[in-house]
């Protein structure tokens, strides 16, 4: 047996109530040498008091050096192997905007762009228009026809929107059109390097180009949203549900439908919430009795490190400790508080550092830690360093949700 | 190659002697928030210098969350993977009494109990019936005489006994009889979900419920011993013994059946010895010319810990703690301290909180712990955070056991 075996086989359903709270990006490094990371930086007097009460620890989000995409990240907490099998953009954006995929139907991530006459990409977000702009768009390709297939446009937001390919014998294993960089052509899509011969790929790329050149007839009068760039196909297949793995409830409490998505890979309801983290407590609060697990996706220190806002992600952490109080009066049995991965505004995207990690629970066993910052968690921190992956473990465990292994 | 394949392969045998010191449960929470463990409120002043002496750290039994039973727990501590098989404990107890099983014997737990006259279990245990009545009644049931099998029953202490069935084509893969709480009517033995078409799991059950049926007719006159529960049914698989894996001479030290049972599963002679933890190490000294690898049981931490009682946990640390000179002056090459798992008096169970370790050594890095305790392994541990299957690697190598690995 694998320790998912194990756990499959000892976990049971209990009203107890976990929250698992995901501030996104929150690890970060110092700006220059000696000086603090963001957390260190951040005035966070709930967070402190709250790390005094609870066992601390520094997580691994895959595996040591890896620097996740959101995508895996999220997966590898929620307790999935994230190397077992990595989700395409395109189907996490159509689970994200609650589209109902069938198993088989492939996606797409669709950028508005802007081409010129030459056929080069002027601009990948085609001036990021506005998101009635882009439905209106959406409208105008879900008319057209391609043989074959059954195809669904889907607005997302500003210049992102998604296409469903429904249809017999299709693959998800093909290239982008996306060529990552303005100044160039558009690629054509192909099979990926070792599929050439398989007729599902061909088929999709096929169909792929087909819809492109369509819609670059469609679009022409609509520059500066001309023309699609399409990134991230993939191929929909369902995975065994937390509820199936865990006997848990699980709600969603996302403002961004990339996160949706992935919560909807693993069979989460997504709660409609606000704008703001306020919002997103306010929901968890308002349905706490309807569910035994949450996750909440706090999306802004992301958004602020890939920016290399060093003084607004710490602001976007001070504002997660003053709406703290909120999530404590709902009283979860367990909760955990963490980050996906880090974002260090000095490199302004994604790293690979391990993330601090804080679990509040009647039972756990504390430690000296007395902030949650990066050098208290490494220092002081009672869990050590471990993966991600043993997440849902310890919060199954601190929640009284395993029973004993074996006589 | 695995890790385990190295070790097999740069394993040599050498007269080092090899302490594993273990103390069930010994692992503690605090029993209200800012209070100390059991270990932190025990008065340890021997074992604290030898904390100062020797490299500390903190172990996880199994893996992150999961909370072991004492097979799997004992099984990971010996080297071996808990996760691949789990052993039953009707195997454990009948090896903890030194029942010389055979392999693909069948054996399962016995409990007398007491049954009403309709069909009703009132008490589970037989009100605890003395050693001397279940002697007796162990020889009345060996004289039943079962179709197509062999039948051995034994006794083992107070109202436990085992039953051992001897035949070809018999499997373990059967339930329990035992309805695990009073109140209920026995449950009929049948094959496991999965293994209802399997003419083994068939023969099992009916010769299980023939053998239920005749101990009814014979206990009736015997009440409150009037009846037998059935639990924990498994056909005995040998493994490759410790001296074959480790060229280690084995011997174990333990009050108590279940842990003689596991010790033997792994090839260890048991040694004979009294009922407290002074006769368990005046064992040790006695016989320690003749053993390269002690494994050496304290059993009341747990037990104190499972009644929920914090301060006779705290007394046993302490009793402990008072002998630990004695094991000294026997001057181990390697001493390991260690306990299987935790057993907080607060959750009144076995848990998964990671366990405190100390081992000492001539070749051992010091670290700056100055306690043997849940706080000062987890910040001064220079081990760090580690699972139980990497102990037999770090006592081999600190014994000088292991050549070095390629060239």
């Amino acid at each position: 047996m694998t320790y998912d075996d194990v756990l499959s086989e000892i976990v049971v359903k209990t009203p107890a109530r976990i929250v698992l709270f995901v501030i996104d990006g929150v690890g970060g490094l110092p700006m220059e040498t000696g000086g603090p990371t963001e957390l260190e930086a951040a005035d966070t007097p709930h967070l402190d008091a709250l790390a005094q009460r609870s066992i601390c620890g520094m997580m691994d989000p895959l595996a040591p050096g890896i620097t996740p995409g959101s995508g895996p990240a999220h997966l590898a907490l929620f307790g999935y192997d994230p190397f077992r099998k990595s989700v395409g953009r395109g189907v996490l954006a159509a689970l994200g905007i609650g589209f109902d995929l069938h198993p088989s139907d492939v996606a797409v991530r669709i950028n508005f762009a802007t081409i010129n006459e030459k056929g080069v990409i002027t601009d990948r977000r085609a001036g990021r228009i506005p998101t009635a702009k882009n439905e209106q768009l959406c409208t105008l390709l879900q008319l057209l026809v391609l043989p074959e297939v059954e195809l669904f446009v889907r607005s997302v937001r500003e210049h992102r929107a998604v296409a469903i390919f429904r249809g017999e014998g299709l693959s998800g294993r093909v290239t982008d059109s996306d060529p990552q960089q303005s100044g160039l052509a558009p690629h054509d899509v192909a099979p990926v390097v070792g599929e050439e011969q398989n007729p599902a790929a061909q088929k999709m790329a096929r169909t792929a180009n087909n819809f492109v050149r369509e819609a670059r007839r469609i679009l022409s009068d609509h520059a500066p949203a001309n023309f699609i760039l399409l990134r991230g196909f993939d191929q929909y297949t369902p995975m065994p549900s937390m509820r199936e793995r865990y006997k848990l409830d699980c709600a969603a409490i996302a403002v961004y439908p990339m996160y949706r998505g992935v919560a909807r890979l693993a069979g989460m309801e997504i709660l409609p919430t606000g704008e703001t983290v306020v919002d997103e407590v306010r929901t968890l609060v308002r349905h706490f009795e309807t569910f035994t697990f949450f996750f909440v996706h706090v999306k802004k220190t992301d958004a602020a490190g890939e920016d290399g806002d060093f003084k607004r992600k710490v602001n976007a952490i001070e504002e997660v400790d003053r709406i703290l109080p909120e999530v404590l009066s709902a009283e979860p049995d367990v909760l955990a508080i963490t980050g996906d991965h880090s974002t260090p505004a000095l490199l302004k995207a994604h790293s690979w550092h391990p993330v601090p990690f804080l679990l509040h629970s009647r039972y756990c066993r504390p430690d000296p830690a007395k902030r949650f910052s990066e050098s208290e968690c490494v220092r002081r921190g009672g869990l050590g360093r471990f993966p991600a992956s043993q997440v849902m473990p310890l919060v199954l465990a601190h929640a009284l949700k395993l029973k004993k292994y074996g006589a």
